[in-house]
């Protein structure tokens, strides 16, 4: 497994590549300036952009250069920065901060954040449709894409969310499907279409999607656990806040101590999925993995 | 040209050939039922069908079955739906009715709302990347949707809308531009969208692409001109109700007379855009142009 410290250098060195890159991804286009700003407010909000890194990083370890896939990569994060924006709506989680600065709809509007977010999402689909990498692989990939964040992925999770916050109890089975659901499904994707644009075998995406789909669930875990025991400065909003909002959680199903256990479960179940791959993006992934969980933000 | 009767059987039959296909889009698939009934309950609310029904037109003029287009064209019906749902939200146009029904975000609640509309948007792109037909055809008919319905099509009409709503003064020019984006972006590609999947060369996409442009501008005077001289029984929601909120209207802008006749105008231009095409496709497609601007709803 690489180092932490070489592991975290190229975490940040691929989420500046990212960040460069949506930062003109608007330009020369015929954007209402408001809408425009808003949109980029949210991309540029910060990040670790560990959605397009594992996507980069899967298509990288099945043989493709990290420039050929960072516009599908990047589109990824847009996708991610529109459901951060919805979410974040007053009829939603009325979520006022978000990384520590004012929600998408308290710096606009709420009309302009809802047209954000809508703009972000069918921007990404543009972006992704205009990879120059072969048609039926990218086709493929989108539509993987789609599948992840739509009402059968992330957007259901939204709504189950929405359904289940506040409510008296809810099964560990049940706190998993919403998770797999609204933070699993594109977290997956985004593994699964980096390996699909560099022509991955079926038997390679299966591993890659079971990498995926469990650092997914550590993943969530250990955002639960941060909401608990990071301070404020650090995780950008209120400590505490999943509780105060009637959020179901891992450590309010489970405990701290039993959540800790199962996310680090879970690290090694990814782990354990890329046995068949080698050399240095291998080992990224490995190192990306461990670090999910053991993060401080 | 097609006489009009047997014009409006056709626009009727493929109309309802997108519905019975809308109407079971979502079996099978592991949707929230409360999202699976909202986004359904927007789907099945009626409309002409125009987008779909261009699409499956010009793909059939350019020689592809209906039924080979029929699940990409129900796609492009399910982006118009997310944007009339979103439209509709007390932080947009606060519109209560739609055709004649409590809208959305009334029927079920706010946050649904916005959920059914993202969960349409994603759908529709995953329900265009299924297509069976030749990927680098879809994936270029895909892309050209995006950039319609995105921040500088569909959703950036809709930013500029919001923007002049209720401020004074408004150019012929802009108008036309916000309109272009808002309304005639889509309904563009619509056209256009077909024509790709059917393998149009470059020459007769350029001539669809002019009709639907041009059936775009003279669809959104009609809509205009119908809000000022319909009842409220035939449109489904109250007469009259763009003056109120202060929208920009063609009507507003050159009086009833004046825009009437730019609307024909238009649909002459778009007519004529298809001179280099026959048979009963580019039959249907001339009397559905005139049918833009002569309908009572």
């Amino acid at each position: 497994m690489m180092p932490v410290p070489r592991m975290k250098e190229l975490l940040r060195e691929r989420g500046q590549m990212v960040e460069s890159y949506l930062a003109t991804c608007f330009d020369g286009r015929p954007i209402p300036q408001r809408l425009k700003d808003s949109m980029q407010y949210s991309l540029q909000a910060g990040g670790k952009r560990l959605r397009p890194v594992l996507c980069l990083s899967t298509a990288a370890m099945c043989g493709l250069p990290l420039q050929d896939t960072l516009p599908f990569a990047s589109a990824i994060e847009m996708i991610h920065t529109y459901s951060l924006v919805h979410d974040d709506l007053p009829a939603m989680d009325d979520d006022d901060l978000r990384r520590g600065k004012p929600s998408n709809h308290k710096a606009f509007d709420e009309a302009t954040a809802i047209l954000a977010g809508d703009g972000l999402l069918t921007d990404a689909f543009l972006m992704m449709c205009r990879s120059p990498l072969a048609p039926p692989r990218v086709l493929r990939a989108v539509g993987e894409l789609a599948l992840a964040a739509g009402s059968s992925g992330m957007v259901g999770g939204q709504e189950w969310d929405m359904i289940f916050t506040g409510k008296a109890d809810i099964a560990l089975e049940e706190l998993k499907g919403i998770h797999a659901m609204k933070t699993g499904a594109l977290l997956r994707a985004s593994c699964v279409c980096g390996a699909m644009l560099a022509g991955a075998s079926d038997e390679e995406l299966a591993a890659i999607g079971s990498y995926g789909a469990a650092l997914g669930v550590a993943f969530q875990i250990a955002d639960d656990i941060l909401d608990v025991v990071a301070d404020t400065a650090t995780l950008g909003k209120p400590v505490g806040s999943d509780v105060v909002q009637g959020k179901k959680t891992y450590p309010a199903l489970l405990g701290l101590e039993k959540s800790r256990a199962l996310a680090q479960d879970q690290a090694e179940v990814a782990k354990a999925a890329l046995a068949a791959f080698s050399g240095p993006e291998a080992e990224f992934l490995l190192a990306l993995a461990e670090y999910t969980v053991n993060r401080a933000a």
